[in-house]
């Protein structure tokens, strides 16, 4: 909090009574209340905070910006992201977003207390305290995903209660359980009662939902929705005070398309947001700066779009300091020569210059606690369990459906060896793929099988896989798919990819297993571009698929039809486990 | 809070798993949202929620109301008032409000608290906890209001963080000294700090500042501006992110004017409210529906108007549950005829109908502690206390300006008796005017002049004078004066009218002087007119001015050019006391 003595020296800056610490000149200030362009205005700066915009006068400050005429807006703020989607650890995070005007954003950890449980917050939340970009937390609201997989930590009621009220903790994250929670299941209503006890808001997930489904999930309490797909549903969700996050993730593209469903009335219950991105899209196609680019393209008025990736996203979440270019608000300022896609020029955040044409100007020091590291434990795991028995030639094998989180349910005919046991043959796409607890030493592991991804030699792990971010392995033997987890296993998690009985490619993931506090983003997406290579041009892997992202899903048991995790097979139709033998 | 159990229910209702307790069919509802009407709709309601609105499908309710074709839209917000203007109760206030579509009101009770100190916002709190009207409570920043005068009580910044955090209390009140705002003047700062650190909103007071004067003000903390007067500062208030109100106060009419400035960008910026409103506006003019006329009738588009009665206020204040027609609000409901003139025909809170075609259905049961009757205490006044000693014949007289708040500050030759005291003489139209402090007994007096009200026989006395609310009193003669005092006194502070020796009206308020509990809205009014009739008929005072509302800012010594308190003869122009001999 602003101390008297600040805030007093700001009244004077802004009275015109002392010098600013800073003065950006020339400049085209986009004033998101007035919905209107302030010409060849100064904005200054005390204390961090916004003093004033000028439009005549003397003007007395330590620094000057020349804006050069260019466009001086809010920084930009992210509704809903998920961090961990970047692989990086979030001092990395920040220094990928910030150059692109991201300054504020609102991060459910939802992957990483997956993981880390309650300490996965701490940890986001201490690594986040010092650094220029604002981090607000909603707590994950579903950890477990499912009662069909074992996560490495149980966040119910009581745990909840115990981090809602933190200062940066903004609420309760996305109830993606819409289901339950239009049917008011017990154990929802207890998180729901918590944050309504903390009078704090909730997130929503809500795909494909409607009318009365629809009314009882608003009802329940969620405020916004980041699932909307289309115009109408954008407006369905409106019409029901429910503020909707236009999305822009690595995967879903949803900016464009909902745009046309925005005017100027709705348009303050929109804001953006990424959800799920990955090093490849945010280092190629930027954060939030690209979300405006794509609601310009899509229709929207461009200074409404401004609107959107700043004061409303600020309303939604009573952030009152900060969204505008304004007395009073916390200098948080995009300096960028274009507003339909406002890449910026200069990135400001509380005052200080921390980004400048693409360039982050902060150090980046990785704060990695013992809590959060080596959270790797697969019990008696051994070659053995990776078997997989089968009665006769015909197996219910999980179908890759390319470009989709989807599978299907098939059945495929199989060899075995002489003992019944799956063989890979390569004259069919069938590998075996397994799941394998990794949180704590259960020695839980489910096999299962694969078709259409492709690979025909060798094996593939990771210790990403959604929302309990089990080991998933993929590969032709056992032994190779052993090596692979072993290795995973060495590294603390990570990525593992092995040909010919050899590890030909390891990258550690030493946070959880699931983020590097090593790499940058452009390293990270180029570590991550070769093991895509290696996956296609020395395994196998079908080009059809992301030989990620694809494994990355395969886990998990509410996306339709038929997914696998530590517990077994699962039959996401029936809502219940199944088998491989038919 | 809604308990889990209630929360269910909702939930229930709104999937239609349940019958709801009621259903408002044939409804063209208003959605604010999506600015536009959800014709021939149903809203279903819950436990006083809104469960959800329907257009097609079977309904299933307890009790029925049929809206026949008419507006449903979610129940006005009056964004600040000050209850003590009606003269009534808060129960009886609300009596009054209610039935004009007025459901939530954020009341500023910086006239009470100045007579009873944080006892009276206790007062106020306790009297509006199990009324229909939602009554919530800025902390008067400005009590008293100046140094020049004495108050009941001090609300400094230690008695302010006594109340800030209760539930109920939104922020902290107007700051109306604007000037030392904007010089960061110390004590200022201290409540300042008080509504930071309980992270509550502050409301501003600032008529008539602009550019850099406006910026150091808006930066020190106040997020509302009520005191806007022309199209043009209303934008320039919004363009710093200021909530602006637009007022219709018995006075003060700035609705249709302030109007012109409202587009459909900053539209989301404005409120309405009423600040202060006489019992005899309220009864014929309305309250927030007349504020909406006037806007309709000003420019603004019809919903946006119904949005600045609702969602906007609602949405400035965080106040998430309600403000909208929507699953999960309060069922605060208006049902009326027309969008441009929304003169309920019915009005719904909480669920329950309260108001029918103007007539209030619940019972008015007055709530009066101790700790607010019974609050005149004027020590050791005696008659010689009138005396007003003339140097010369000519004096300082306070220059009535018809029909403002302003005075002049004349020199007027005036008569004198033998011992050199000031002497009524019919053919000047110059009286005796006193401020006699009531509340700690001080025996603290004022005397003065006033010229240009008229009064020919008798006099006047109240103990409403803005802001101390000292007893105030003109007459012709000491005796009358005397007698005039006396009576208000009797009977616990109100107004009291003296002719020819006699009391002639004696109109009780006995709430710290300042509120009748006995009188309904059009009692109080019809009372009130009574008085206005006397004192212009009997006793002659001018027909160009109020008789009473000119007395109760006769005493504000922040009001231009010649003021009186207790403590003497106030020039406003020079801040400081003068004499009335010249």
């Amino acid at each position: 909090m602003t101390t008297k003595k600040t805030l007093k020296r700001i009244i004077d800056v802004a009275a015109g009574r002392e010098k600013a610490d800073l003065a950006i000149i020339n400049a085209n200030v986009v004033d998101v209340f007035n919905h209107s362009i302030i010409k060849n205005a100064a904005v200054l700066v005390a204390n961090g905070v916004i003093a004033g915009v000028r439009t005549e006068g003397e003007l007395c400050a330590d620094q000057i910006i020349d804006a050069k005429g260019e466009y001086v807006m809010p920084g930009f703020i992210n509704g809903h992201v998920h961090i961990e989607s970047s692989h990086l650890c979030p001092e990395m995070f920040a220094s990928a977003v910030v150059p692109h005007g991201t300054t504020t954003v609102i991060a459910d950890p939802h992957e990483i207390c997956n993981v880390c449980g309650v300490e996965g917050l701490d940890y986001f939340y201490k690594a986040t305290e010092n650094i220029p970009l604002s981090v607000f937390f909603m707590v994950p609201s579903c950890v477990p995903a499912t009662p069909f997989e074992h996560a490495g930590a149980v966040l119910g009621a009581k745990e909840i209660e115990k981090c809602i009220n933190l200062d940066r903790v903004l609420g309760l994250g996305e109830l993606m359980n819409y289901v339950g929670t239009s049917l008011g299941d017990d154990e929802i209503l207890d998180k729901i009662m918590v944050a309504n006890k903390a009078g704090k808001p909730i997130d929503g997930h809500s795909p494909n939902i409607h009318g009365e489904t629809l009314d009882a999930y608003v009802a329940a309490g969620p405020f916004t929705d980041h699932e909307c797909a289309t115009p109408e549903e954008l407006r369905e969700r409106t019409s029901r005070g429910m503020y909707v996050l236009l999305r822009q993730g690595s995967a879903c593209h949803d900016t464009e398309r909902l745009a046309k469903g925005v005017d100027d009335y709705n348009a303050r219950l929109c804001m953006f947001c990424t959800d799920d991105r990955q090093p490849n899209s945010i280092y190629k196609e930027g954060d939030i700066d690209n979300n405006i680019r794509l609601g310009v393209k899509g229709g929207i008025n461009e200074i409404t779009a401004i609107q959107i990736a700043t004061i409303n996203a600020a309303t939604a979440h009573h952030l009152t300091d900060r969204g505008a270019i304004a007395p009073g608000k916390r200098a948080d300022i995009v300096i960028a020569p274009s507003l339909e896609y406002p890449l910026p020029s200069k990135v400001i955040i509380n005052g200080k210059l921390v980004a400048e044409n693409g360039k982050y100007l902060e150090e980046v020091k990785p704060y990695i606690p013992k809590s959060v590291s080596g959270k790797v434990n697969i019990g008696d795991f051994s070659k053995d369990k990776l078997k997989l028995k089968i009665n006769g030639n015909k197996a219910r094998v999980i179908g890759v459906i390319p470009g989709s989180v989807v599978t299907k349910n098939t059945i495929e005919s199989v060899c075995t060896d002489n003992d019944g046991y799956f063989m890979y043959s390569p004259d069919k796409d069938v590998a075996k793929i397994a799941v394998i607890e990794r949180h704590n030493g259960l020695g839980n592991i489910g096999v299962g099988l694969i078709g259409g991804y492709g690979i025909k030699k060798g094996a593939i792990a990771l210790s990403i896989a959604h929302d309990s971010h089990n080991f998933i392995t993929v590969g032709v033997s056992d032994d190779e798919m052993y090596l692979a987890v072993k290795e995973l296993e060495r590294i603390g998690g990570g990525i593992a990819v092995v040909q010919n009985g050899k590890v030909i490619a390891s990258l550690k993931h030493e946070i959880a297993g699931l983020l590097s506090a090593e790499l940058n983003v452009k390293q990270m997406m180029e570590e991550l571009d070769k093991i895509h290579k290696l996956a296609i041009d020395k395994l196998g892997v079908s080009k059809d698929v992301d030989p990620l992202m694809t494994l990355c899903f395969m886990a998990l048991p509410v996306i339709p039809e038929l997914k696998i995790t530590d517990m077994g097979l699962f039959d996401v139709s029936a809502f219940s486990f199944t088998s491989v033998d038919v």
